[in-house]
């Protein structure tokens, strides 16, 4: 017997709900933050992580951050969907028409729930990136903070259709290299993980920061640094990394191949015991 | 008696609503464009560059744009309006997480009216500048158009609540001058009026666009080009512009003190009688 596919679920500040005011600034003007959670049996493994950028993110846009409210609701959805996707947004709330922030805005949380992705099992074992030409332009007021404001990537995902590619390479507008669409990347450089510096642009992925935290709690601490793309070429190994999709050795970007390597297998098993 | 304040009034895509699916796109990533309008006696008088406006923009995000539903959409709400403002959010459309742009998205179309803002008439006499901190990125990919992610505007306008400022000036990230808060900018340097290009951040204003086919029509054009700060201050007359407000001649900024020149009459007339 097949299960049926379960269906995602929503609610609006803590009531199911399925739609939102149209006077919503997270419509109008893309204000406000997302996080998207992978639940394993009912908790988030990575929860902390996730509130932690969520409040940086917070503090940059100055909207009011209600930890224990979100942590509750964020654990509640967890419960009910078992093993799967938890996604938060929170918007600044709703607004007159303005850029002016509203002094009396309560922010406004979104949380659904959906099934894990489906992706290829093979992605493990290596993946092909995309060279994308979409640029991420440099705003050091933004950068780092998973907001609303999400043109650039959806501009760099539409670059390819074939499904041979995992994932895109964003490079900046200097083209030194940032980030995936969707993920963040690691190289392995002269004996020594480098992932790019995430000053001016890009997201501090949740899985980025997991994983650099063990790397320093293993005395083998990865360098954050500016990371060219003939430096990036020439690594031994490379692999993208977020919080769905754990890690992914990446194995072939233009006419440059890799293995997949025993430095990314360990990072890639630290991943996975994550969600054990 | 006083009149009951007028009740804005929504309609999502044809039908009078004011709520919109969680799913939508324009919340996720700010996936979409706005343009908001000046209706006067039931007309849009601008509503032609609008509307050109809206399809360089659905043409950059590839957007499918339907310009006669649309303006049918916007001319109705015009009617009903009479003197107001009629604001358009075209967004791609609802869509599953992720963001690969569906294949099969129906854009949404919300549109409301409300009425014309009760700025202080005296700011057709000279308003004062108040200077941003926040500097706009460089992004030729989306500079130009008037889309959705809107965060350095509302960061920008966040950084003063002094109502002795009436607009805001902000630069790029090489300090050169781009726009204002919700309005272009004109300077007058050399007997020629100046104002910035904006092929790499900033909105066209539909105003900014009347006025510089107002100018080459007179054979007086403007120049489009990078304008500095110190050539700003040097300048023999500013104003800003746009198409609810019209022109709003600067008279300070910082320590530099502008009269209100007969250039800047003569333009401020021409945006008046737009909706005359």
């Amino acid at each position: 017997m097949s299960q049926p596919t379960p269906v995602a679920t929503t609610w609006v500040n803590g009531r199911v709900a399925d739609n939102l005011p149209v006077t919503d600034r997270g419509l109008a003007y893309g204000d406000g933050l997302f996080e998207t959670l992978r639940a394993c049996r009912g908790t988030l493994p990575l929860q902390a992580l996730h509130l932690a950028r969520l409040q940086r993110g917070c503090a940059a846009l100055r909207i009011p951050f209600e930890a224990d409210l979100i942590a509750a609701e964020l654990n509640n959805a967890a419960a009910i969907v078992g093993d799967g996707v938890v996604k938060l947004i929170l918007s600044r709330g709703t607004g007159q028409r303005g850029y002016a922030m509203p002094a009396d805005a309560t922010p406004s949380r979104i949380i659904s729930i959906s099934p894990l992705p489906l992706y290829p099992s093979d992605r493990r074992d290596g993946v092909h990136l995309f060279a994308c030409t979409t640029r991420l332009a440099d705003q050091p007021l933004l950068a780092g903070i998973k907001h609303l404001n999400r043109l650039e990537q959806v501009l760099a995902r539409s670059e390819w259709q074939d499904p041979a590619f995992a994932e895109g390479l964003v490079c900046d507008q200097q083209g030194a290299v940032v980030e995936c669409t969707m993920s963040n990347l690691f190289a392995r450089v002269a004996g020594q993980w480098v992932t790019p510096d995430l000053g001016r642009c890009g997201v501090q992925g949740v899985m980025r920061e997991y994983l650099l935290a063990q790397l320093a709690e293993r005395r083998q601490p990865a360098r954050v640094a500016r990371l060219s793309r003939d430096a990036l070429y020439q690594a031994d190994e490379v692999f993208c990394c977020n919080s769905l999709i754990g890690v992914w050795p990446v194995v072939r970007l233009d006419d440059q191949v890799w293995q997949v390597g025993g430095e990314t297998r360990l990072l890639q098993s630290l991943a996975e015991q994550v969600y054990l």
